[in-house]
């Protein structure tokens, strides 16, 4: 076990309860809050868990990064929508020889990391969880929890296992979360993507859960064709999807409790929507390599087009 | 102008409206009803226009096609999802020698019609027409009104103009209708598609007007990239629609009132959705042709996930 203090940067459902599974197994764990910072600050983290409920009745709570120590582990965990604000945050927070853990979907934000933290290593994280927040400093972990962690290095280049993230997964591990280390970022994130794509984006434009979709004989059929752009789109970029991979996904997803995604529950909180994460920098990169993706260009100007006017 | 006797079948907003003008103007009109029977059997059809309001205090209807006159002209203006009825109707309404006009968007049901009577003559009319019911009987006329005619040959061969089509458009023009007839049904019938798939699907999918969608940037680049899905599917059936008709559609739409598509109108009124008609059969064909649509797919797909639902 590692002596790294963490830096929880968003505690929503994310930060807070994997911030919270770091301090109840031991570490130093610091949480940047907004709008539960009074609550948190004298109440602590309630974490309702399918594993267990526990409480922090006691936790570091800051309302600013510039008062936080430096950590050897800063945690992003806000929404894609929020990247814009890590400039003014991560400078502070970061130790020179620290690690940036970037706990998102979709692709190309540990470049617009690196580019602010310079040599410090950036890692990007796939969580795998059921989360929502249920009230101030309140988190609901209802299924799953895995993270999938890969290093990212100058023009996502697979860069291998470091030493840094066997120490990451380790402590992460020892907080009893189930946390795995993957040689290719890009590859994990365009895998991750597989199903990002169709089941966020179909689950907004139709206003819908994973099961109906699944349910429904024309949705299967869009979905595994949405996957196959996917597939084309990191392919594009070198990375190899496989066939079973995708088979897999559908099989999955048919058996999982009926479910809201990350974006259904976004949208319905009439939050940002991570439509450019999530849709508009993979649509990017696949046309700079040459490759059209229609039906995924299409589910994405339906999701602009949704977000903006909820913004109205 | 002729002596020729109309039956309307399908009493709604289309066909009520073309009825009472054909009847004002001095022809025989009777019409076959469903739910309003009772209602304009004693009170008739009142009609609110933007050309001037008018009742027909008295009006020819029945509830049966079995009590109908067989008449020289039967105007079909039913929902494409009605049209499996037209086999138990179309042969007691139609003379031998009489014409069958379909007023309807979509493609393929003049073949389905065809079948049914034999050596009768088929025709076709794509409505440009806003027009609601509003109560029993009661049909208000908002904006537009005119329609294209084109005549039905086996496998949609262009037939030109017949004297059988300048007799109904005679007929119609003197009904105070701007009608023009059309050398290709097909031809015109794609070209009204090409209006007809971006703006019902989009307005039913992402429950919009056309005005909202095309004060969108994205929806404008979506609705031009699914017409020109739509003049690739035109042209694997030989039939040739060119850049301008494109450019001329959008142009026309953000000059129109914010208006709702009759899909949405469907959609609103809790009917089913003619996606077969519009979508199913022009993907049909295309497909046959060796043609790939992916963005018209995916909104059929959409489409077919909404009426589905709807039905439960």
């Amino acid at each position: 076990m590692t002596n790294f203090s963490y830096a929880i940067i968003g505690t929503g459902a994310i930060g807070g309860y994997y911030g919270a599974c770091l301090q109840k197994s031991g570490k130093e764990v610091h949480f940047l809050l907004r709008s539960d910072y009074d609550h948190v600050r004298k109440k602590g983290l309630m974490i309702q868990s399918l594993h267990g409920d526990f409480n922090l009745p006691q936790v570091q709570a800051y309302q600013q990064a510039e008062s936080m120590p430096t950590c050897d582990v800063v945690i992003v965990a806000l929404k894609a929508t929020q990247n814009h604000e890590l400039k003014n945050i991560l400078p502070y927070v970061v130790k020179d020889d620290g690690v940036v853990l970037l706990l998102q979907n979709g692709l190309g934000a540990e470049a617009e990391i690196a580019a602010v933290v310079g040599e410090t290593i950036v890692m990007g994280g796939l969580c795998f969880i059921c989360a929502n927040k249920i009230g101030p400093g309140q988190i609901h972990h209802i299924d799953y929890g895995g993270i999938t962690i890969g290093q990212y290095a100058p023009n996502y280049k697979a860069c291998g296992i470091t030493v840094e993230m066997q120490q990451v997964v380790e402590d992460l591990n020892e907080a009893g979360l189930e946390v795995s280390a993957r040689e290719d970022l890009y590859a994990t994130r365009w895998e991750k993507l597989v199903w990002n794509i169709p089941y966020n984006g179909l689950s907004v434009v139709l206003d819908a859960t994973t099961r109906e979709i699944m349910a429904d004989s024309q949705m299967r059929s869009l979905v595994e064709s949405l996957m196959q752009e996917v597939v084309l789109g990191a392919k594009a970029c070198q990375r190899k999807i496989g066939e079973d991979f995708v088979r897999f996904m559908i099989k999955r997803t048919e058996q999982m409790k009926p479910y809201l995604t990350s974006m259904k529950l976004d949208y319905d909180a009439h939050r940002p929507l991570e439509v450019e994460a999530i849709f508009g920098e993979p649509l990017r990169v696949a046309t700079a390599a040459g490759v059209d993706l229609p039906q995924i260009k299409m589910l994405y100007q339906q999701l602009k087009f949704i977000d903006s006017r909820q913004k109205i």
